[in-house]
């Protein structure tokens, strides 16, 4: 096996001797381009060392483009003459990745991908958010240290609350919105509050990931299906769920907005008993493309019924992290009582930060261009479809609301085929059947195309592996 | 009642407009001082405006100074002619106390709080913190986009791995370390992953919090009491627990280190059956001030049974909720198959700035830094006591490591009784009794001294204050 003395040592520290040895060695030639290098475990046992610093040696070196991992095989030699040309954070990337086997929203960087909904770094707001972040620590290191409430600190929660009122025409209570690092984790204060007794109604087709979330924390759901107008009411007049979990203003994946006619029946049915509730998951009502935006379900609630979930994942990035819900007043007051033990989830600096960009007005902005933004990508996608061959094979629905569309097409293929032919053309995208929990309801050939994180540039290049993909 | 005309209200919004006549009203006298203002709701309706309008013209004003807020009373004019000798956060923290009335922690700015163990302004590293925030916002802009994998950044886990292997000899692989907002968040996360049909035992004495989480999650405790040795493991091993939550390198509030013995003990507990787990709660190892760190229990276990948890929140700020556990491989990867759905609840801002706090020696000097701050404090606190009236009525316990002492003191007074002399003395205190789930093991008369928010200047006034109290 490969094996290095540490007799001229000098000052490095074994992790630096180590990587600065190997390094030398792949500079060389001594070890050649895809060679096998050993294992962290093997490695560290022959030279008396800890695995973790033949880790920290490996994971320089792959930073840096010498090595590279495959996983679940191990790490090998690159061919350093290629080097030179390859960006840093691919590697970077390749490295994480073995970290994240399940993650299935991360794919290579070479793969278009359409089944994501992440925003593309040239949208966020970086060069004011750094300012924000920079005053809020020059000034406002006392209370930067103080514990926030447990709900989120007063300033977030009245920027946000007048935010609703001004964009969403909503008339909140500060003290009733609760800041949470993400409405996954707020989910689970909700389950706290209301009781792991009741039995969930969730969408079908949604979001998969919100059933997950109830059931690993042992709740029932049942699954709802949709009409035109949104959830069926009669299905759920007949069935048994207590609470539950809906995106009235636009339904993902069908882009479905709940009538005025269901809202009321949702809210009827609400009322009928003292144990149900209504979450009304509003999670990218900034971004309607056409037309006025759709009030929330929350301002016709006369009964303290319904519970308001939105979050900043979509109109500024998932990565920070920072979501709210607003709770009826008695729910809120069971929160004091009873939960606000907890402390908040998200960081001060961060909470100052996003309250400044609120309350100072870009958020407005940012708002504003990300809508034109994004209306002008759908229109060069749509566009582009319509002068492609797929026009004469695909129809385009709701593509009004939200950062995605879908393309039903006519098709022999199945969707599993449709997917491992895009995968196979570097294109990652998702069906509406994905979202389906009972297969029976499900539609084929209809494709989602999320489009918040493509790039103008790339539209024709995605156009072109569609129609191959189809074909 | 008040009303205002808005007329004239020119180009301002309707809350500016509000905002700005009432303070011409208070500045002229037309509102007198401690008069009480109309409640929001009335005030809206009086003025066909909504009461998120009150709402903000009043916020705005009791941040500047010119109103106060009595919870459950409601909104009163300010004496104004006091206002430019009383800085400016202890209105917005009069302010934000009405939104966290059950947040006991939080006292007025004019009491010392010995109950708390935030820490000072002055012992946060804002200006690196700044800086490598800033970096991080120019130079990774487009992995700040990308959603990170469920467990944590890689750049983070390998950070804390590599620090933990230096500072602690602990040897972990990353990819078993999961990044969370907070330990509590990653209690939830543990639960998910061993089940919830089982008892989880907790210190008595011990933070009351752990319990009151188990409970929310619908979970069974089981309070172990303490010998001078760690956790009784003769009643652990007579009672039903099937998961230990302990702090065996030091425990809260007593300062018990777990003996090598009881160590033992405890694993031979825990591999009595599949089921059984320890938490090891390390949530202020870096803090020992005299002689070498503990072993955590985590470097003795060859059995894949402890759930090593650490935290920022002591050794940086609670305020930037970061926290991160160990995860056995086998739980680990039955994380990955079942839990890493769950999108990381930090934001990837802030683990970049942290990754690079860490693994660019910051924090390291940090730790030392503050190790002898705390170290001088404790000295001058115990010098200040032994050269006070109360050296001849106390004896001063556990005084080596954590941010906290002991302070067992001769009086005739309950518990209860010191506590409420001492808020009368503006002097906020907890006492060992405040932990005690089983009252009957409890131990009258020992005050908590937690000294990392305490200031220097301030050391004489505490024990003074501390001197009247026990009198």
């Amino acid at each position: 096996m490969l094996t290095y003395s540490f007799e001229n040592i000098g000052s490095d520290t074994l992790y630096e001797y180590l990587y600065k040895s190997l390094k030398q060695d792949i500079n060389d030639g001594v070890l050649s381009p895809d060679q096998k290098l050993p294992s962290k475990r093997s490695f560290a046992k022959n030279l008396s060392i800890s695995t973790i610093t033949v880790e920290n040696a490996y994971s320089q070196l792959i930073a840096e483009g010498y090595i590279y991992s495959i996983p679940k095989k191990g790490y090998y030699v690159s061919n350093i003459s290629n080097i030179k040309n390859v960006p840093n954070h691919k590697f970077n990337f390749d490295n994480s990745e073995k970290y994240i086997s399940t993650d299935k929203n991360r794919t290579s960087p070479d793969v278009i991908n359409l089944a994501s909904n992440h925003i593309s770094a040239d949208n966020f707001p970086f060069s004011i958010w750094s300012k924000l972040i920079r005053d809020v620590i020059s000034n406002e290191k006392d209370e930067l240290m103080k514990p926030l409430p447990s709900a989120g600190s007063f300033e977030l929660r009245n920027a946000i609350a007048k935010h609703l009122w001004d964009y969403r025409g909503l008339d909140v209570n500060p003290e009733q919105i609760i800041i949470g690092a993400g409405t996954e984790y707020l989910y689970s204060i909700i389950i706290q509050l209301i009781g792991r007794n009741f039995i969930y109604g969730v969408e079908d087709p949604g979001y998969r990931k919100i059933s997950k979330i109830y059931n690993s924390n042992s709740i029932l759901c049942e699954y709802i299906p949709l009409t035109s107008c949104g959830v069926d009411t009669d299905i759920l007049n007949k069935g048994h769920a207590d609470v539950i979990h809906i995106s009235p203003s636009h339904h993902f994946p069908t882009g479905i907005v709940t009538s005025a006619g269901t809202r009321y029946e949702l809210l009827a049915w609400a009322n009928n008993s003292a144990d149900h509730y209504i979450i009304e998951d509003d999670y990218d009502s900034e971004f309607r493309l056409v037309g006025k935006p759709i009030p929330a379900l929350l301002s016709i609630d006369n009964n303290e019924k319904v519970i308001y979930m939105n979050s900043f994942s979509k109109s500024l990035s998932s990565t920070i992290r920072i979501s709210y819900m607003i709770l009826p007043k008695h729910l809120m007051d069971k929160y004091n009582e009873l939960l606000s033990f907890y402390a908040c989830t998200v960081s001060s600096f961060e909470q100052s930060t996003l309250a400044k960009f609120i309350s100072q007005g870009y958020f407005e902005k940012h708002i504003n261009r990300m809508r034109n933004y994004y209306r002008k990508l759908r229109d060069m996608l749509l566009d582009a479809i319509k002068k492609s061959e797929l026009s004469s094979r695909c129809t385009i629905l709701e593509e009004n609301s939200g950062l995605h569309f879908l393309l039903r097409i006519s098709t022999e293929k199945s969707d599993k085929q449709l997917k491992e032919d895009a995968v196979k053309n570097g294109l990652h995208i998702s069906c509406l059947s994905d979202y389906y929990m009972n297969p029976k309801h499900s539609e084929e050939h209809t494709i989602i195309v999320n489009y918040s994180s493509i790039r103008e540039e790339n539209i024709d290049l995605i156009i072109s592996k569609l129609c191959e993909v189809v074909d």
